[in-house]
This record gives C-alpha cells, structure tokens and sequence, in this order.
C-alpha cells in the first residue's frame, strides 16, 4: 500500500520548516518527501491549500470519560470525584467502557490525534475499540490498592490479566502501559511490584504524580517526602516512566526526574479547569525534561482537541510568568507531537523520511487560518480539531476529506448517547 | 420575512433553559419560541441534533488585524507594537483595511459572532464591508494624539468625519462609536473632547484601559492617579462607556466603574497571549458590574472565535485563583451574549420573543459534543467555531449549513492574502 500526498505545505523534519512538497508513504512508513514526486501510488490525496502535519500524540488521557463529558463542571476536585466521577464509574462495565472508548477514538480521529497513552479499566476491551478505529494507544489499567494488601494482589493479577489479552491481539497498535493511579492511592508495596513487572516485561510506565497541593501535602504528611522523592526512593524512575500533570513539582523533584530521564506529560486544560495549578513548564524544559502534552480526561477538559491544547499550553505559561516569550508556538508544538512519540519510544512526530507516517491533513481555507503567514503559529494560536481534514496512522487512512473510514460514526455517538443514558 | 428553526434545543430566556422546541422569527424578531409551531414561514431550517444559541457578541476587537494574524508571536509588547504591527499599520490603505474587515466578517459569521464592537482605523470602509457581511458593528476610529495639540484636532475631525459617512449609510447594523485609544495615548484635552461630543451624539464610548501594568505605571508617574481616577477626575465615566481590558484594576477603580455603570470587555485571550496578565473578574462581578467577552485583534489572540473565547475566559480564572467553581459556564456564557449586547444597549443575546433574532445554530452531531449531558457546558467547555452552522443576523440569513451566503469566501481569503502579501 502506497499513498502519495501532493502540494501541501508539509511542516518538515525536527526543524519545523514548512515546505511546499509532496510526501510519500509506502507500508506504514514516510518513504520521500520532495518537490514533484514522480512515482505513482495506491492513492493520491490532494493536499493544495492544505498543511501535512506530524498527527498529534496525546500522552495523558482517559478515552472513555467522553460518556462524563459535561456532567459536573465547575466543582471542587474532590466533590466532582466523590459526588459525580466515582459513582458513575462503579456502574461502568467492560460494554460501556467500549463505548465509551469508541467515542474517544472518534474524537481523537477527528482532531488529527494518531496516538495516545490512556489509563482507565477494562483496557482489553479500549484495545479492541484502538484496532477498529485504526489509532495508536499505549494502554494502561489505572491500578488503586489504597494500601490493601489484598487489592494490591487483586490489581496486579487485573494488570497482567490485561496484558495479555492486549498481547494476545497482536498489534503494534495497541500496547500495554503499566499504570498504577498515583502515589496517594497506591501502596509502596504495589508501587514496587509495579516497577518491578515493567522492567520483566519491558513496559512503560503512566503514573498521576503531584496533580494537586492536597495530594503533595499527604504524601508529604504520611511520608515526609516529596511524591517524587518518594518514589526515588523505591527506585522507581527511569527513562520508561511517564508521569502526569507534574503541577506542584519543587526544583529538587525536578532535579530528579531529570536525572532518571522520566517524561512528563502536561495537561493544561485539566489543570485549568480543575484549578489544580501551573505546572512550571520552564524549570523542566530548561533541565532537559522531555515534555510531551495531554488533554486528560474529556470530563475535566471537556475535549479531546490536541490543536486547542496547543494554544492552553502557550497561553497559561505567557500570562502565569507574565512574559509572553515563553511556551513559543514551536516549543507547544513539539510538546503536542515529537516529545509524546519519544515518550512513547515511537519514531513518530516528525515528517522525515523512515518516520511512522503518521499524518494529520489540515484545512487552511478558513478564514481564521488566512492569511498564511505562519503554519505552525496557526497551528498553534488559530486551528482548532475541526480543521483537520484527513488522518493517517501508519500509512492507513483512517479519515479523508472528514470521512471517518474505519468507524461508523452515528452507529458510535448513538452508542456513547445510550451509554450515558443507562449510567444517569 | 419569516424564518421558523423547527426542533433544536434552544438556549432559552435569561435562565439558558434548554428546551427542546420551535423559533419563529418575523421580520428581524424572534416572534415565538414554543413546541411545534404551526404558522408557516418563508424559509425553514431543520434544527434537529442542533443547538439554538443567542449569537456571540464580540465586545472588544479590532477586526480588519486578521491580515496580521501570526505575523509576530511570542514577542514582548513593545517589540511586537514597535517592530511589526505599526509599521505595517502605517501603510495600510482603505483598501487594505476593507479587505480585513471583510476577512474578519467572514470569520465572524463561520464562528455565530452577530455583533462586535470595533476599533481601527477609516471605519466607514469597514462599515461597508459590515453591511456587506450582514453583521451588526459598533465601529469606532481609534483616536490617538499623543499630546499634540493640532493632532487632536485631526482626530477629532476624522471621528466626526467617519460618524458622518457611517450615519450616512442609514442602517441600523452600523453605529458610530467614539473610541479614543487609551489613556497613555490620548491627552486629557481629546478626552474631554470625546465625552462632550459622545454626549452631544447619543454615542457610546469605548477605550482601552489599565491593560498592562507599564501602562498604569505610566498614568501613575505623569498624573498621580490611577488611568480610571484620572478619567474619573474629568467626568469621563457614564453608562455609555465600555473599556476594554481592566486587567490592572485596583479596587478602587473597580468601585468607581460599578458607581458610573462602565461596562468592561474582558479579552482573556490576548491578555493571557500578550501576557499583560488577569483582569480581577471576581471582583468585576461581585459589585455588579457589566462584564463583556472579547477577542481584541486576531494578531493578538489569534482567532475571533468566541466559543474558544468563553473556555479560555473559564479556565483562566479557576486555575488564577485556584476555585474550580468561579467563572462558571453559565456567567461565561452571558459574558459572551447578553451582557455584551447590554453594553451596547441592543435587545439581543437572549433567546425570547421580542428580541432581535440574532442566533447561531450550532451541530451537535460531532463526537465532542456528545453525550449531549449539558448544552451550555458543551459551549463553553468543548465546541469550537466550526461548529457552528448557520447565522442569523436580525432575521436575515447570513450563513446556512457552513455556507455563508452574504458574501463570497474565497474571494474575500484571497483578497486579504493578497493584501497581506502587498504589507510584507
């Protein structure tokens, strides 16, 4: 399978320079980018007026809470979760977690999103809904023990129960993520066992650390530690953790994940939303830190929307610092592609030859994306998912010309509409 | 002319009850909201799995600046000011600012904005790219005199000379305004000025005011009051003055604009982008203040999308103050309807019989939009521009199904492309 891209403005390599070419892609891979290419393909899409960009990488969400989306805003954090969020989520069964999971994998289509790292339950059944729908998804069951030594054994067996089931569908599509939920409701003991596995089986590890003041003030007050000292302490970082949100970091939790190479996952929207706080995106970016973006949830966001993150991401830094030089549009836009497939130990994010090709097509006949004076500022400060017009994750086409090809759309939103509707 | 919205969920009345039913609309008013209307109309439009929302009313902008849009980004103020946009505003013509101006009402119109409020420069060119469009705008010439004596009385002529051509237009869609720039800009003599002839009129006023801290600083030092005590001091607030930005308010401004009944439009975006920092909304509200959103310029945001605009209004002051609850959807909402129209004292932003039917009809049928838990949460928190679908303006018909049938989209982008071109 071949398909050829011609006359877009194609945001080339790690350089961010916009080229007017065309692009290449045989099997699952970016074969040439150039002027004028010659050589025939399967399917040629026409690309004038149009920018091929690096498909997004969302590296912290939960895909199924699309069925909560809009139900509690405006609450305090924990009487969202108490009152709204938990109850909710203890009806959920595996069918509705799929569902749900559809819905978000449209979404993400939709929004030129290619691949994402997702923690919830039933995450066999998210793996299924990732292989319809043709994305990528890093997958993890957000494992809880609350310090019961027999939950502990209980989410382990859930985890690896999982994983193999993820495994036995055999596709590189759909990865198993070891995810324990985060170091206030997870036990030392489960912590361990954790990092143990994903060293065995040579997993990545997605974990919510220091979201909110309260969570650091517990961990503090039970531990004397920082969460992020806490978990140095265990030996839990390395280069295969992805932490989230990463709010209430001080610069000697910094100092650390940098030193372990751990990746962090922000997700601006969220933490606005829920008032959790500004993450301080430039002592890790100045550290090293690899810093990719997330939308989190669609309950606390309440989209999925990678391009509307991108602008969150440069606007709450500028005003936070006051400095409107910081979270350049550049910097956002590699935290929305390259720096969440390196995460992810993918070769994606880049539109280089021997990359994924993994693709969003933007519409730039629009008024608000004209005159075209810069793409990646556009990108950035004006696009929004709605504009994305076509998607291809590892040379598939998976919507073209806002056709979603591998999902039956209405058959999907009229599942996640019933879903919600049977949960309220 | 009648037009009759049949099955939407309409955003109804004062409360935004969501109801599922009818909209006829006679002449340029909505006539009755009700379930299964039976009067027939000249043209209906089928609003089922759509929204029926009050048009967005845009209280502060600047709308020919879309030729600019991404020129200059990430930059300090002054440098982003004093190397790229007045250098190339010095240039521009007429013609120039007309084709803006008709990029901005295209804009506009895609994203259900009916009405803005406008300040740039030859406003009777813009007027006629408004009446063109459809739309309704508060035009003011951006008066600037820097202190020079015969400089006022340039601008002065200029105000009355735009006043004049715009009135001579004779519609209601357009209205003069008097819109000298700020404070900083403007000596007190021009503002004196501004407000006998504002008077003279029965025209409003709007200027920006205390949007940056440097601004204030600088008011402070060459006057000893703060920029709203110094206009305070020369009888200059009324009912009829809306200012834009009030980032640097200090609480005895904010009692001085709520005893006068000022009206403020609130531009998150640009202050977040521009980094200029956060207007105190809490205490705009809490002594009752009429607060209105705004984009400002698109070189400054980079969009006029005013969905985007309400979640970055929402987001903003919940992660500012660390309170999910404040700026909920609903006040945000209002921000970008109702009180913006009140500002302008046009009956309109409200869906209820007797109102200027200025709607926008919004699809629900995308997956970020669904479950359809809450309507208006679903507009603040996760639609976009593009979602919107069809605009009415005083019962005319501006844009049905994504078509905006006022004017021509293509040649309205490639002529501020062109135009653009041409500043470079």
């Amino acid at each position: 399978m071949s398909i050829l891209i011609k006359n877009g403005h194609v945001i080339y390599g790690d350089g961010l320079e916009v080229v007017r070419a065309d692009v290449l892609i045989e099997g699952d891979r970016i074969a040439k980018v150039a002027k004028g290419i010659t050589e025939g393909a399967d399917t040629v899409i026409d690309a004038t007026g149009r920018v091929v960009s690096p498909g997004f990488v969302n590296l912290h969400t939960h895909s199924p809470m699309g069925l909560f989306r809009g139900l509690a805003d405006d609450l305090p954090l924990m009487e969202w979760l108490e009152k709204h969020i938990w109850p909710r989520e203890a009806k959920l069964t595996r069918k509705d977690i799929k569902a749900g999971a559809y819905l978000g994998a449209l979404e993400m289509i939709k929004g030129g999103t290619t691949t994402f790292l997702d923690m919830y339950f039933h995450m066999d059944a998210v793996a299924e809904a990732v292989l319809d729908a043709g994305l990528r998804g890093y997958l993890g069951y957000g494992m809880i023990d609350l310090g019961d030594p027999e939950k502990t054994e209980k989410e382990v067996r859930e985890a690896l129960r999982e994983m193999g089931a993820i495994e036995r569908l055999n596709s590189d599509r759909v990865q198993f993520v070891f995810a324990p939920h985060a170091p206030y409701t997870c036990s030392l003991a489960l912590l361990e066992r954790v990092r143990e596995l994903a060293s065995e089986h040579g997993k990545l590890i997605t974990i919510h650390v220091s979201e909110t003041m309260s969570e650091v003030g517990r961990i503090v007050e039970r531990y004397g530690k920082s969460p992020v000292e806490l978990l140095d302490g265990i030996d839990f970082w390395g280069r295969d953790v992805i932490i989230a949100h990463g709010v209430w970091l001080d610069s000697r939790d910094v100092q650390i994940l940098a030193r372990h190479g751990v990746s962090v996952a922000h997700n601006p929207g969220s933490n606005m939303k829920l008032a959790s706080g500004v993450m301080p995106l430039g002592k890790l970016l100045n550290v090293g830190i690899n810093v990719g973006l997330g939308t989190d949830g669609a309950a606390s966001n309440n989209n999925l929307d990678m391009l509307e993150e991108m602008k969150l991401a440069a606007l709450l830094h500028k005003v936070n610092n006051l400095d409107p030089t910081v979270a350049d549009a550049e910097t956002v836009f590699r935290m929305a592609t390259v720096n969440g497939a390196k995460a992810l130990r993918l070769r994606a994010g880049v539109i280089k030859e021997g990359y994924l090709a993994d693709l969003a097509i933007i519409d730039f006949n629009s008024p608000h994306l004209r005159p075209v004076n810069n793409v990646v500022s556009h990108l950035v400060y004006s696009a929004n998912g709605n504009d994305v017009e076509s998607t291809i994750v590892g040379g598939e086409i998976l919507m073209l010309d806002r056709e979603v090809l591998t999902l039956d759309e209405e058959k999907v939103i009229s599942g996640a509409e019933k879903t919600a509707e049977s949960l309220s």
